[in-house]
């Protein structure tokens, strides 16, 4: 099977190093360019020295010469919807990384951010793109909408639930993030002195992440999900988890959720029911892990992800092996580094 | 106004070093004399390298020559209950940090033990000693039965809801420690290199954190309180925050919520309603801070302390100081360090 | 002994905030105003949420109305010099925490900023406050330039050597600080996702440090020192630990040498030689634990201090005490947090 | 190219984890069985929870049933020697990671250690196995001692200056390791809360890595080697630095010498010399890389190493495959993980 030809759009963030890292051992899709605001040097070498063998692949400040059949979005809020279009305009299949294209209520989205949605058509058409729940939808996708890290832990664990109408009761999300979720960009909220010992909470940014979950459940016939959702920053650098409180659960002893949960995944490699995860079991995984812990009348739900992995690069690369029609789990690595 | 003899018994554990390093600037308490099973050295200096001036306080291997008016009990579980009627023989008053005075139900203590507690009447005498809420009875009290520290954060937080009828909605704690709260002993829990990379809910011995919670809380005529405890280590050494939730709160918009938190704590000096706190605020402080955060029919309440001072030592201390007749703040750091 | 009164300008800072701490509880210094160039909120309280009973301290955005005996200046490089000459017309004395006074030539600070030194006349009078090395000089003068921290730990080590003109052959310094000790402002060095795994040499600055070890020193006459100094950046917050390798020590297996490090210090409350000391017992200390390591022909001493107290704000403090004719120790802790 | 059958010895440990991590991914090395002395459950995926897909390597109790080409033995120090003997009558080739086989000089093993050692003829025929300095030698060996992580990084930094006879001033090591090098049992010297904030140099065991290095330094015509080496914990879990100081280097600013290292790997894919490394460069590469400091009259180099890989279970393949007649760096990720 041929390879597929494949740029990376912001490669010297977070997200962009991590795809370049998947993609540097990737058996079918060669990365063939890259595009950097302000790289640190010609070559993908200079921009992320802790690669190998990546000297050849050209960095340029702009995506207009890159000649590739799928690009990967890894930008800034508010630039990946000016980008796409472009793309698109030559054939390029996009892989966005960020909010832009994720959630679909334009008028909203002028709400919040008091400017016009500037690819509406893009928006339209746009796949979210949670891979074991749209597998078909984004097949045959032009531009694919990857989740969000917190979402993806979320809604992997909440899913099921919600698919069987058994999220009659409130929901309470309290997650957990490493550090790296807040990009490579240097904030009074990434300080490390200030980090180091501290375990913080945060509401910037976590409206847009609460509807991102709420809008991928399926919901019966008018019944409302009482979400809540709160992020936590905590000092490690890789990882997150989610700790999913369902203290109202319908139904006893949490048999039937339990259930959902695990048929729902039988046949995935990438998602896993088991004992409570631990984070180093995924970093470095494009492994979601969820252990269950049920009490009489309700259910505690633990997902663990690799915020850069299955919250963000591995997934991306996930989708666009389907999307070029290659097998699903190429060049993604299922197991964690352990330590 | 003169000093007061006090004295500590299990001083090479983290909550007996402390103990040690309070009292070694507390204008007031004079540390007479220390026990431990197997002290580095005959004097305190030995035991605990990080104190000062304190070569001349002697280490003994037994409380029985311990002469004082209180003695703080810093042992293993399952020790306090065996200490604690000698040392009241001889006149000298308790506050024990174990959990072997905190639960008053004797059926119970078997029933989880297997075997029954050594001091039936010292337990039926002891007085739980969350300082702000039990005041009046911890002045005169023989023995005090120091809080834990999961629940004293957790109380302080819901104790004033539970007060006014309002918790007749689920409570759900999810709580983070950092590991000193752990102890002093090495553990597979524990090993730095399975931790520092990891956030890990834990179920071991929450148990009795929970019934702690549930038994310090008022309840009106037979509303069982629906409360889910889950706590979790994360990578930090001293601190804790409980991120408290009440998702489907009585009342409007949480403002009687916040109003019954706020006025509870209105005269206090070590518990203060605010901003959402940071670990490094209370690191080195005897005090609580409260932060609230209000959403539409429901509340969310964050309880930051350290684990070691108001979660353990510091209250320890606090208590002491009432029982002595002594300024109940004395010899105890409101400010925290910062970083 | 009636109290001083004395403020802190630049108060934001991580050594401001720093000072505010060790002030809030000295007994006989009394912090009356404090100076932030965007201060947070009117009082004290808001800039310093850490603290306590600190919300009547007015924060002002100039020095011009600071009426007080002496101010700390916790400024960034180049606004001491600016600063000082105002507040020495009004009679207020000075200890700077910055390195603008610490080094004496005016012509090497020029050829290193461009552009020539603020105050000379402030430079000329200036003296370097090692406290234990300086005592005599600091109580008289009106400006002390404050040693850095790395330069506090490894000239406290290396003096008694240098005094006695053992240091012949080369004096190796690898040096390893905690986060704090860059400031208060983020930037790429200190961005949790790239520091929390790393432990990084740098050299931005190390020059400075490596000449202000270097004028401290003693010398025989004529012979130079050879000197390396590396600084390491690790992830931990607090705390700062020089190793210092003599590997070709004049005399035998180094007894001379240790003899010199233990009498120089022998009557210090602040300066103590021992084991091989950790950091977490410097931690809220003002004080300097030196460890010696004897092998044959060398020897290595390992200096540990907190470097925001001894390092910093501490040995200010002590340096305000010698100036204004209080006890050199008061409102210093000695002992450490051990955790 | 068929695939070669390998196993694994003593899988429960870090390295022994780190192997079955490895080798899961290995194209040409099939790891046909694993050995536990107290396994988790009957198959690898109950030792390792981290891996995937490895559901069906039975864990055995004891070598004997082992039937491979190769095995790899990450035992605690004592027990390969009493391993490989048998292993080695039945045909299978051993490359053991332990100190067992390193050094050669029987009577001061037993001098150390208070016994003889177990296997005197194996460890007379063993090749200690850094691979860039002994390829020729481990093609042929029947049993490979792969080096201790910290000498690999040492000796890769200073053995091309010793061979060219450069070492006539002292050399210090300051190594620094984060504390996966431990091992997986518990400790007090791994304990979080104690090492959390910390930055540790310790004795314990440095003897044995100073020798293992000065053994593996060529040496002119009795010139002895002057060398510190003094290992320090650092918080962090994987990866290791050392700090390599040539005060009185021979020659000028240290030319010849950094020509003499980077001639040394100028071919060589898992050793390079650049710009000073950061640790998370190499976490999960089996490189090491390399940066020089110049200054008059001395250098310094850092080399860095993921002390699970280079230093540990990677080394031991890339051993493995040499021997095996396989491709070099098969199987053996180059690039980090950057985060």
């Amino acid at each position: 099977m041929a390879g597929n030809r494949v740029g990376i759009v912001g490669v010297t963030g977070y997200l962009g190093g991590e795809l370049a890292r998947v993609l540097s051992s990737h058996p079918g899709l060669d990365l063939v360019g890259a595009v950097a605001r302000n790289p640190s040097g010609p070559t993908l070498g200079e921009c992320c020295p802790f690669l190998s063998d990546v000297r050849e692949v050209r960095v340029s400040r702009s995506p207009e010469g890159l000649d590739c059949d799928l690009a990967f979005l890894a930008l800034p809020p508010g630039e990946a919807m000016r980008t796409t279009p472009g793309l698109r305009a030559r054939g390029i299949r996009v892989v966005d990384l960020s909010e832009d294209y994720r959630l679909k209520d334009l008028a909203k989205y002028e709400q919040e951010h008091g400017s016009p949605h500037q690819d509406p058509e893009g928006l339209a058409e746009a796949q979210y793109g949670l891979t074991e729940l749209h597998r078909t939808s984004i097949r045959g996708a032009q531009v694919v909408a990857n989740p969000g890290c917190y979402p993806t832990a979320a809604i992997l664990a909440v899913h099921p639930l919600a698919a069987r109408g058994l999220l009659s009761g409130p929901v309470v999300i309290d997650a957990k993030s490493g550090t790296s979720g807040a990009g490579a960009g240097p904030t009074s909220a990434t300080h490390h002195p200030a980090v180091a010992g501290d375990v913080h909470p945060y509401g910037n940014g976590s409206h847009r992440h609460y509807r991102e979950i709420l809008e991928a459940l399926p919901r019966g016939a008018g019944t409302p999900i009482s979400l809540t959702f709160t992020p936590h920053l905590i000092p490690i650098v890789r990882g997150l988890l989610c700790s999913i409180y369902l203290p109202a659960l319908q139904g006893e002893p949490g048999e039937e959720a339990m259930s959902a949960i695990r048929e729902a995944y039988a046949h995935e490699l990438f998602v896993k029911v088991g004992e409570i995860p631990r984070i180093p079991w995924v970093v470095g995984s494009n492994r979601c892990l969820l252990g269950l812990e049920p009490n009489p009348g309700s259910l505690t739900v633990f997902s663990a992800i690799d915020n850069l992995l299955k919250g963000g690069a591995g997934q991306a690369v996930q989708n666009a092996n389907l999307m070029l029609g290659r097998p699903e789990h190429e060049g993604l690595p299922a197991g964690g580094m352990g330590l």
